[in-house]
């Protein structure tokens, strides 16, 4: 593994450069057999890895296990994506003298290169499936592309480890030099974004941290693509009908959802809108909420406290259960839905922990008016009656402002798979029209290319005739 | 059509808001059918839009109605293919309790929905096909996007003439109102550009004004995708065996593409390589080049002269042919690869108009060099024989460098087609995984959402079960 505590900048770089070349001509099916084995080399330390996070974050180890089993799926399964070619776009029209545009139709025909040399900015709430061997590095390799990771500071020493893992993998089997490297330092990933080699950038974290490294890569002088995904609310629509039909179970899957892991992942339900004097309500007012359980690290656990005491200090604002509740302790807040959206800039942000606000409603349409109202969302939830008069006026919105719309079901638990769609409107993600999660997540780090008039030897091969497609 | 002759930019931006919902709720065949008619009415308008065309462009007849025959011809073809449905890149999962990533695989659907009001800045050098009802317009409205107009100031009463018919023909097949609006000011412009009602733009333009554009654009509370079709030097490689094979089909076929349409297309082949004391050269140093045909308007004139002069004031770069040639004839200048190299950034800049640059090498590796140095392009050329060594080396070069690649034929004349790519690296676009010409391009304005778990009559049609896909 290159490593800036070995090189500078500029090698490691040049280095990825390099490989890119090399890696992006290997075939596909050939880079999913390098991640199988990177995916089987981290199983294989598993029992080393996971202390080292349980170490450096907190959370507990059957999380982690898990964690740790869906990342080395993912590798695998982006490798076998990419190995299938879906993200080629294969469009193949053969030359046509009768074209009716006015001209003859040249043979042109269509697929896709790797960008080439891929900045990824690691997560902290999954230390590893959005980490040093997350998705985007998964996502980056298969497409063809060298990866530099950026090390989040929250887990350095497993982000290390992990990273050893990979890059020993790699070179053992085969994996050209330089196609994976890790930066510990903020100063070296700055430039590295604004480095000419560097091609794309991906990133998962808050928003204002991604908004500046977004803005960063905006203003080189040649832009580069900047997939950055940002800060969620995800927020859940509970119509009168199923309040009425199903209140335990949706205070039990509302509860369950926005404390599951601590309240720290991306998808977690921020607010639930609901019937004022429904048994939804009332039965959340009188939740018995799960214990506390401890945060990931000092620094999320203080920016939890303050934004929850933020939430708290806003007008029309109510507490609900004990006062002395410890800082970690999943706690609700409620609201109503015309505080809610007198105030929404202050009550619809994201607050990384166990939170979450509760808002009722008089009447049902002020849902339609908080879809409405409401900015870009990773997830937007309904909890409703297939017949529901509401319904239709609701996903329409909603399909408008968020990547994924859930039907009875729960935000939390992204699922990896091809239809997957982890994305969103600004401030969701920077880049709306792609998925940080699922094989179409490849898409993000090719770019297509058109060949006019080309000897078939010289196509790309799945571009040649009688390709098998 | 609104227009802010009558409305201010707010009314305009809240009217095509509106009518986005409507025009996305029309089946895509039924937006097909409405293009159709737009096509139509165009077609049917065409002698008296041409001759308007020709007062403020000074473009031939001949080539404008060819341009209009195309704008007609790509109206048609998007909304065929929006019909069609490839943009929808339908993924279904079915819902798999033993899926093995941990976790029990929900039932996910994912397909697009539009983006929202886009905003189509028009190119001055295509009056019909890059304007008010040109490719930009065309897939935004095949997406089912409502589109407002920046009219460009070369031809104004051209714009305004074929914004009527078009609405006219919107509005006769039942469009919605506010589907379709013009502005002709630059500071309307720029209001709805960071109007959070906008939701992408288009561009096809200069590299100075596209890149301020793309920056505002960036710089919104919420950045929108910035679709810039910037500039392009489009070079041409000729191998050594080609310029002996065929050194004057090679001449004709460069002298033919770079002076078309008085050279002021954005893939005029600026610049091309070829071998010192070859056929080509000397044929090219020889070469009677077609008469002066006027340029677009003055302003055009006047950016070709300056660029014209600066080029060739370079150091080791002479001009060919007569020295008092009139500012608007076509011309050559002559300067050798080394040079090029050494004042890469001066001399391969985009000279808009009928100026091309020739640079003679001594040694076939200098393509080489060249492929690796140049910035991102929307073409490159190959004039080669099929088993020349260099030419691998090249294509896998030039496959980074730029969305189209050609073999012995010429970039000019891009033709409307299922695989075309019209874009590639900054500054040839500010979005090089896309494209503005072709049918991929309506994929600018739609944006994938996911589905979890629907009943079936709540999904979009074309997600339900037993849907024809």
């Amino acid at each position: 593994m290159t490593s800036v505590d070995t090189e500078t900048v500029a090698d490691l770089v040049a280095a990825a450069a390099d490989a890119g070349w090399a890696w992006a001509a290997v075939p596909a099916s050939e880079r999913a057999r390098v991640l199988d084995a990177v995916a089987d080399a981290l199983d294989a330390e598993a029992d080393r890895l996971v202390p080292l996070a349980r170490a450096e974050t907190r959370l507990p180890e059957a999380r982690l296990r898990g964690e740790l089993t869906r990342t080395t799926f993912q590798l695998r399964l982006l490798g076998a994506a990419a190995a299938e070619g879906a993200h080629l776009g294969v469009r193949i029209d053969h030359a046509d003298p009768d074209w009716p545009m006015g001209a003859p139709r040249p043979d042109l025909r269509r697929s896709v290169v790797p960008v080439g040399p891929v900045l990824v900015f690691a997560a902290s709430n999954f230390p590893f499936a959005f980490s040093v061997a997350g998705g985007d590095t998964a996502s980056a390799l298969a497409a063809g592309c060298p990866v530099v990771v950026k090390v989040h500071e929250g887990h350095p020493e497993l982000s290390s480890a992990v990273g050893e893992v990979v890059a020993g993998a790699l070179a053992a089997a085969g994996a050209p030099h330089g196609v994976f490297a890790l930066v510990h330092d903020q100063a070296d990933a700055r430039a590295l974004l604004v480095h000419p080699d560097i091609r794309a950038a991906a990133f998962t974290g808050s928003i204002p941290a991604g908004r500046a490294l977004f803005d960063l890569a905006q203003s080189r002088p040649d832009p580069i693509p900047f997939y950055g995904e940002l800060g969620s609310v995800n927020p859940v629509f509970v119509t009168e009908r199923a309040a009425a039909a199903r209140a335990q179970e949706i205070v039990d899957g509302f509860v369950g959802s926005f404390t599951l892991g601590a309240g720290q992942f991306c998808t977690k339900p921020g607010v639930l809108l609901a019937p004022a004097d429904s048994a939804v309500t009332a039965r959340l007012a009188a939740a018995e909420l799960p214990g506390p359980a401890p945060l990931l690290n000092d620094r999320v656990a203080e920016g939890h406290r303050r934004s929850r005491a933020a939430l708290a200090d806003r007008p029309g604002v109510a507490v609900l259960g004990a006062p002395d509740a410890p800082d970690d302790a999943p706690v609700l807040l409620m609201t109503t839905v015309a505080a809610l959206l007198a105030d929404l800039d202050q009550l619809l942000t994201e607050c990384f922990g166990p939170t979450a606000l509760v808002a009722t409603y008089a009447d049902e349409r002020e849902l339609v008016d908080v879809a409405a109202a409401i900015d870009g969302q990773l997830t937007a939830t309904l909890q409703a009656e297939p017949d529901d008069v509401v319904v239709p006026a609701l996903t329409g919105l909603l399909a408008r402002k968020a990547g994924r719309l859930l039907w009875n079901q729960w935000p939390t638990g992204v699922s990896v798979t091809a239809a997957q769609q982890h994305g969103g409107p600004y401030p969701a993600s920077t880049a709306p029209a792609t998925t940080s999660v699922g094989t179409a997540a490849i898409e993000r780090f090719v770019r297509p290319v058109a060949w006019q008039g080309f000897p078939d030897h010289l196509l790309p091969a799945e571009l040649r005739e009688g390709a098998a497609r």
